[in-house]
């Protein structure tokens, strides 16, 4: 494809919750589009499209040199600051005002599907209007929920958070044996949480028992399943989605959450909080009599903020986040008017994917969740095709010396 | 020192909150013991000397090959087993029985103040009974609270872990600026705590604001401290330590942790839970009124039990562990009746230390607590004294590129 290129500048956005790998996708963007005389500067707007209404200064991004684009694709969390706002209609013509002024014809935004419906209501905007801007969605979600993609950018890294955290966590249980819980982010998709069975070595080892958001959470059935373990193991450590939900689909967490507070897309507070653990927690404490009738040693983590900030990324998950936001501004660059980047698996082994360019529509404000077969049929694990699927992702992992 | 050494077996335990590290201390006693004709055997005792008086099988430690000691050394957490049981003196014999009839004449605990208070009574018990046995301890803590040592194995790690941390989740606050509380292990001792100050490279970064268990907790003075620093930077990351106790030295997470458990030194359960940072988290929403009026976005994690063994140790630490394990090993090979080894620093440029025996009594069951110099006299803060203690003891940290 090739047409006409508007001359302007090109301007990019990150939103929603950033990830350990959203700045190399930031990076990703500003390296392909320079060298492009189409593109006269490269901005960065300050806590998404919201920075723009509101006349926050523009950053200016092609001033940045080679090797400090290094090292800010190596740092975590949203360089630009994120938000977390869905602009409206009434929001439009503001956005436009600020985009004329700065003369922007190239518009990128990083985030996941509420970011990529940002994506494409700017973009629809645009073209009632007929202002000719290039509206791109660059992936990234540590949820793994986006639709039309095998994987997104940000899961990789957290999802590698989340199986050290279980492996070195299943040696400090072994240790001091008890019921370990560990509440994992995830809202409606149980990838994340799916994660922790990467920990696995041998048999014996944790995560014993994972609890997704896409299983009902039945807590009598949780309750017999952590006896199940503790008669077999003699402790037992739990992956527990931060979304899991009753038969009744309502989310646990979420009821437990005092003064919980929800964002402009109607989701409640689910993250910054220990209220899901310390109630399964409690749960136990109350309802489990072991055989010395001396009550289990019960404790819950949950991993918080640093599953999706911390700083030791999957190779992988960097390598491809920095790939599709060069291969976005390539796409920009080729004269199509928009789009979402999506990464598609072409095989496991060896692990190889390519990046194609999807409709905006079709990954926009959509959730893609845990497929049936991987699921355990047991409701409480993953499957050995989930374990395929996802070690790639992550990147090696340290091999424990374990007693026999 | 020379004199006779008795011949017979050795015999290693680990007791107390596993760390990182505590294996490099393990393999570091093996190591030492090898090669002394007086040790015939090298045993492991499975959970501390629980194991011992339950007469669970010994473990052989002396046929582990060296590949696997390398191995060993770098899995987190306890390889044998840990205890937080403390023996009384109805329980000496049976621990003589069971070191008698595997003709145990070496003795070497790794452990925290506990442990080797449990040291100091496990050596009377054989001076009263005239069995002869050499009894060592091995420091090890995350808290960084024993007497008579300028660190202690395990917190340099720990440190590491959560410098990293507050690094990390800085730059997550600054993208979707809030008030971000982060609850740091550390019952008596603020030193884990006050390690996030590390995470700082420059004014604005967090954390913000530090409590430390040294000094009471105020409430009003808390909203105060966090309404100051919401107003200059926009956003505000705080350290708590979850041994914060209120003016009559009452723990404030302890009264939160519904059915909190109490172990056998009369520790009542600090970690484990969310409570407490879910508490200041409402705490704030409460009484927190912004200029704008919206109430603040606040979020809670606590770190948990990932800052104990979170694979990436500090190098300082693990080679120090190993040192000090084999330390004690050389020690009662030079003849040496019993003792606790403590690391000196000599000097901070070039970081040096020296390795010491110290009198089991001189540690057991003491507690060492921020000095008055490493608190900043506005009572949230550490001084630059503790920054320049703490940073030789936790390897490099990354460096992230942040907007102006």
């Amino acid at each position: 494809m090739a047409g006409r290129l508007p001359e302007g500048a090109a301007i990019i956005g990150q939103s929603g919750g950033p990830t350990a790998v959203i700045n190399q996708s930031l990076v990703g963007v500003i390296e392909g589009l320079k060298g492009f005389p189409s593109v006269k500067k490269i901005f960065g707007m300050r806590h998404g499209v919201d920075g723009l209404i509101k006349g926050l200064p523009l950053v200016d991004l092609g001033g940045i040199s080679s090797g400090d684009l290094d090292k800010l694709a190596k740092t975590p969390s949203a360089y630009l600051g994120s938000s977390r706002n869905k602009p409206t209609e009434a929001d439009g013509p503001k956005i436009f005002d600020a985009c004329k002024t700065h003369d922007i014809r190239y518009f990128f935004y990083i985030g996941g599907n509420d970011s990529s419906d940002t994506c494409r209501i700017v973009s629809e905007l645009c073209q009632k209007t007929g202002y000719e801007m290039r509206c791109f969605h660059v992936p990234k979600t540590v949820d793994n929920d986006l639709m039309m993609n095998d994987h997104t950018p940000g899961f990789g890294s957290a999802a590698r958070f989340v199986a050290m955290a279980f492996m070195a966590d299943d040696r400090d249980n072994a240790s001091l044996p008890g019921i370990k819980i560990n509440v994992v982010m995830g809202r409606n998709a149980g990838f994340l949480t799916a994660a922790s069975s990467l920990a696995r070595q041998r048999p014996s080892d944790g995560p014993h028992l994972i609890y997704l958001p896409e299983v009902p959470f039945d807590t009598d059935k949780f309750i017999e399943d952590v006896k199940g373990v503790v008669g077999k193991y003699g402790r037992c450590q739990i992956a527990v989605s931060e979304g899991i939900k009753d038969k009744e689909g309502t989310d646990i967490g979420a009821k437990l959450i005092a003064g919980g507070q929800t964002d402009a897309h109607g989701n409640a507070q689910l993250s910054g909080s220990g209220a899901l653990g310390d109630m399964l927690s409690n749960l136990i404490k109350e309802k489990f009599k072991s055989p010395s009738g001396k009550p289990p040693r019960v404790r819950a983590d949950t991993l918080g903020y640093l599953q999706r900030c911390w700083p030791d990324c999957s190779p992988v998950d960097a390598t491809e986040a920095r790939a599709v936001g060069n291969f976005a501004a390539k796409e920009a660059m080729s004269g199509y008017p928009d789009g979402s980047i999506a990464i598609q698996r072409l095989s496991n082994h060896p692990y190889k994917v390519e990046k194609r360019l999807v409709k905006l529509s079709d990954v926009a404000a959509k959730t893609r969740h845990m497929p049936p077969e991987f699921i355990a049929p047991n409701g409480h694990d993953v499957t050995d095709r989930f374990v395929e699927y996802c070690k790639p992702l992550v990147g090696e992992l340290p091999v424990f010396f374990k007693p026999e």
